[in-house]
């Protein structure tokens, strides 16, 4: 027989939980309190801003649980906000786990998620210190708040970006999109779950250490993470910046995955690497004399594709894609929003 | 026509929330960064201990809507997490607000929401940083996470009750779930709606300024607050301090309309102050000679009520009611499990 949540219940689970923290993941001398009180506790290093994210996945909106195997739900959804922290040049340290669980959950798929959720903070040392757990009968949902810590002063915006900036973008966004649509298509034999598509979809990566070293070091102007597309996150630095941008057509990386899904779409290239996409790259801008030294940082990391994709402009809101003949093609940055659809 | 979610779609919304936290809440010179980048940033005070809490309402499971208006719901939202804030000795600051909502919500009641929300959020200056909005197809939810501040080394657990400390309760726990019961019996007309048990729990208290002098004088030795019921929460304290403890029924704290309501439902008084509750009142442990001075210090406060229900005893586990005869009744402290029920 499954073990389920409705046999143990909620106290039993937040024992269960609270054991498998206490064996399995890092435990960090500023955490006075973790699990099992109102409310956990730390002690904020000095000279520190304190960073916040919060970010929630709903089973239907955001994964359908036939996609997606427990420990992989739960990584995915701590890696989006690892990202978000990233993208503001932070270092992520304390999450909380809020999930809403329908009763006949096993709870081997709990601990399963979990172990996800762990082993994406642990290469940054940080812990899950608190949470909640509720009863839902329909849709269930994961919701993390995650804290992080960034030297005073080194928070990168996304309202700072300057006419003459560079625009840099960090691996190949548009990938998950095509996987999300491979797998809504049907296509879930196990074949295709290892394909590089469904895999960004599946397990996407982050770019919060690439983050984190840009911000220490000075170097960008502005940064923010992708989650709504390239271009509709562009448009969220231009907009907030009150700046425009020209993208090169030719510019927007790609790899041989998404030119043989374009292909087989009928779909220019170009399109899957500015719409749609949920791959947590970073876009950044910086002043043309410190694109170099990004590269050659972000390259010593962890070869990091990185890729001057276009420049700042001084026109409010105005992006335009630069095209191989030279001719401009106005674009309008929206993003994918769940209450409307594609917004263009 | 009442204007939807779906009219306006996330941005529009995150845009809505933004320009109203901006003109009606509290502005902290902490907050370096508030809605609209990848996180939310502050600058934590020194010399303090960082306190986080999260609590969900889903809709269904822990309300109706019928039952409770958009700003009382947001009110009562946010008043779990100050307490729980509270009992640990802390003042609230940061808050973030993650919505699941239906794309057919009215904004005239998501703006209410928020409204409650800083209404309890003003009293402490603290304030809304950040949040997250997911579209949901079924029940509604709100999870607030809030971050609060206490001087280091002044947080009070509930792992620290000693044998022979005093129990301290504060006001007439019980309240809200008989306030509860009535509103399920479908007694929900309007001049029950100010039935004040039904007020109890559509609008609870909290003690969270209560628990913050106290805890800054150092004068208790434990601290929860109720919303697993008065026994199960002391049930709480006894675990984790490895303690047991003697309760006086004819010290139970008990008014009026719950006289009344025993009576109606030929229930003992003191089930009803033992058992289920959502009345966000604290259970103190203290030392006999610091129990006076709590009194004096909560009376000249708010004239809060605060009532010494018994005293901590050395065996671990074993609560037992004294009755007025002197002899012992043993107790089980189980609270409300939402996966199985009451579970004694």
């Amino acid at each position: 027989m499954t073990e389920t949540l409705s046999d143990i219940g909620e106290f039993g689970l937040i024992d269960l939980i609270r054991g498998l923290l206490q064996k399995e993941q890092v435990h960090a001398p500023e955490v006075t309190l973790g699990i099992g009180d109102d409310a956990a506790s730390f002690r904020p290093g000095r000279g520190r801003e304190l960073l916040v994210t919060c970010d929630c996945m709903v089973e239907g909106s955001h994964y359908l649980p036939e996609h997606m195997n427990p420990s992989d739900l739960g990584r995915r959804a701590m890696v989006m906000n690892i990202s978000d922290i990233g993208a503001m040049g932070g270092r992520p340290r304390y999450a909380t786990v809020s999930l809403g669980l329908r009763p006949e959950t096993g709870l081997a798929d709990i601990k399963a998620m979990y172990r996800g959720f762990i082993s994406e903070l642990r290469p940054f040392k940080a812990s899950i210190i608190g949470g909640n757990i509720t009863k839902t009968e329909h849709s269930a949902f994961i919701d993390i708040t995650l804290i992080g810590e960034v030297e005073t002063g080194k928070i990168v915006r996304r309202s700072t970006a300057r006419p003459g900036d560079r625009i840099l973008v960090t691996g190949y966004p548009g990938q998950a999109a095509a996987g999300l649509r491979l797998l809504r298509e049907g296509k879930t034999h196990d074949n295709l779950i290892n394909h590089p598509l469904i895999a960004a979809f599946i397990r996407p990566s982050h770019r919060a250490v690439e983050g984190q070293i840009v911000a220490q070091k000075g170097y960008a102007t502005s940064m923010i993470d992708i989650s709504d597309g390239l271009l509709g996150d562009l448009g969220h630095i231009c907009e907030q910046s009150n700046v425009g941008a020209d993208i090169f057509q030719d510019r927007l990386p790609s790899n041989g995955h998404m030119k043989e899904y374009s292909l087989s779409q009928d779909k220019p290239i170009y399109h899957m690497a500015l719409r749609n996409s949920d791959d947590y790259e970073l876009i950044m801008t910086c002043l043309p004399e410190n694109m170099e030294a990004i590269k050659s940082e972000l390259a010593s990391l962890a070869d990091t594709p990185v890729t001057e994709i276009g420049r700042i402009n001084d026109k409010p809101r105005d992006i335009s894609l630069i095209r191989p003949d030279n001719s401009r093609y106005k674009l309008f940055p929206t993003g994918w929003d769940h209450f409307i659809g594609e917004m263009d």
